[in-house]
């Protein structure tokens, strides 16, 4: 007999040993081999037919969807629930979103939000080396792929390495692709740290989900190739549809 | 005036152009600033004394302070709830947890809850290159940093590779140590993939939190100096207690 190894399902470790198992996690764990079973696409039975299936409320059948959805493993879609496709798994890397994107076969994009001007704060002047109050950029805009709101980047970046922004940047295109081929501008390397956070009423509206969905959240400071900050930039991605990889090998 | 810059707090993206801003996330927004006055370990008035405060009832404080434990601003101690110190911030790096919580000035520790020796099953043997029934190690472990349980690690690894380990491996010290020093294998690289997911009951009973707190999962598959594989890890942390960070350069 096999153990029950799977690296992406909790089920495994699902069990307590002491204490008893929650009714709808017991719930959670029957429909889990259903979504291997229908594949992505498919259309999960109503709540009503699985209530009626493993004798439980509809309320403890709403639960497990509700976790399964969370976590990406369902998708709302019109009046039915389906099994959604493996999350993204996108490389952590100095590339863009963009290239990122279109490495998994997706297509990226973007929609502004809004770019504005506003003199520097004192914290982020600290961070990106300039004068407090200097004037800097507040570029924000939602993350697509394959039409799907994705994500929310927000960037930071200092008026005088990009004065004509607001004029000749397509807010649509690759951020990075214009810093290097209009402006000039080549990134040297960056500092990152992901965490999870719980997307805020705002960010839940901009992306289409609900409010507290899990996220990852990446804070990167970007510096150019002599090592000049650059760059401050807040990403923040669907936690049910992201993973982010990476390559480790003797140098880090 | 300064635009509410703030790379933490998720307030300044806390409030809907279109819709309602939810009754609690206003509360929400209104405790924050209230926590950096605290400061770490600061206790953090009644619930009931907030629900006055703010003319809200106890429900809608309730759901505000849910929230900030979620995301590790606030933490239940004893009958009260304090301000909880800044997340771990651990370096993704081909180093061991051991190292990482070190360098942040804690101690780390372990706590075996299983070593078990079963045959391999097929998925788990083509990732670790070995032939399926072949027998492997499965190694759960709690993560402590200062006594206090923020982790799982669960380690699949080939007993032929470290066919001793039950007998003279110490669970509560470092497995990467003991690697390189009693049997003499050393890391090459390692791929990593890093998601959140919910604590599933047997997972939050282990390390101490609520069920369905969101967790970072990192999948690790590592391979000795020769390229070969070694190891398949699955390390679940508090999402509320750690963030992840990395060096980006032109290598990635």
């Amino acid at each position: 007999m096999d153990i029950p190894y799977d690296s992406s399902a909790p089920v495994r470790a699902g069990i307590p040993e002491h204490g008893r198992v929650p009714k709808y996690y017991a719930v959670k764990a029957k429909i889990v081999p259903l979504l291997d079973e229908l594949g992505e696409g498919g259309t999960l039975p109503t709540e009503r037919d699985l209530a009626v299936r493993f004798e439980v409320s509809r309320e403890t059948v709403r639960q497990a969807l509700r976790e399964l959805v969370l976590e990406g493993r369902l998708r709302r879609a019109g009046r039915g629930t389906v099994v959604a496709g493996p999350k993204l798994a996108q490389p952590l890397s100095l590339a863009s979103y963009t290239e990122g994107v279109r490495k998994q076969g997706r297509v990226p994009g973007r929609h502004l939000i809004g770019l504005e001007r506003h003199p520097c704060p004192e914290r982020l002047a600290g961070e990106l080396a300039v004068e407090r109050g200097t004037p800097v950029w507040h570029m924000e805009r939602v993350l697509l792929a394959d039409d799907e709101r994705v994500g929310i980047e927000s960037t930071y970046i200092a008026v005088e390495r990009v004065p004509d922004l607001e004029r000749d940047f397509d807010p649509d295109s690759s951020f990075y692709g214009y810093l290097s081929e209009r402006v000039g501008i080549r990134f040297g390397d960056a500092d990152e740290r992901l965490e999870t956070v719980l997307a805020t009423p705002r960010e839940a509206l901009l992306v289409g989900t609900s409010p507290a969905l899990p996220m990852l959240l990446i804070h990167r400071l970007s510096r150019d190739t002599e090592g000049r900050p650059l760059e401050r930039v807040r990403s923040l991605y669907r936690g049910d549809r992201f993973s982010f990889t990476t390559h480790l090998g003797d140098g880090n």
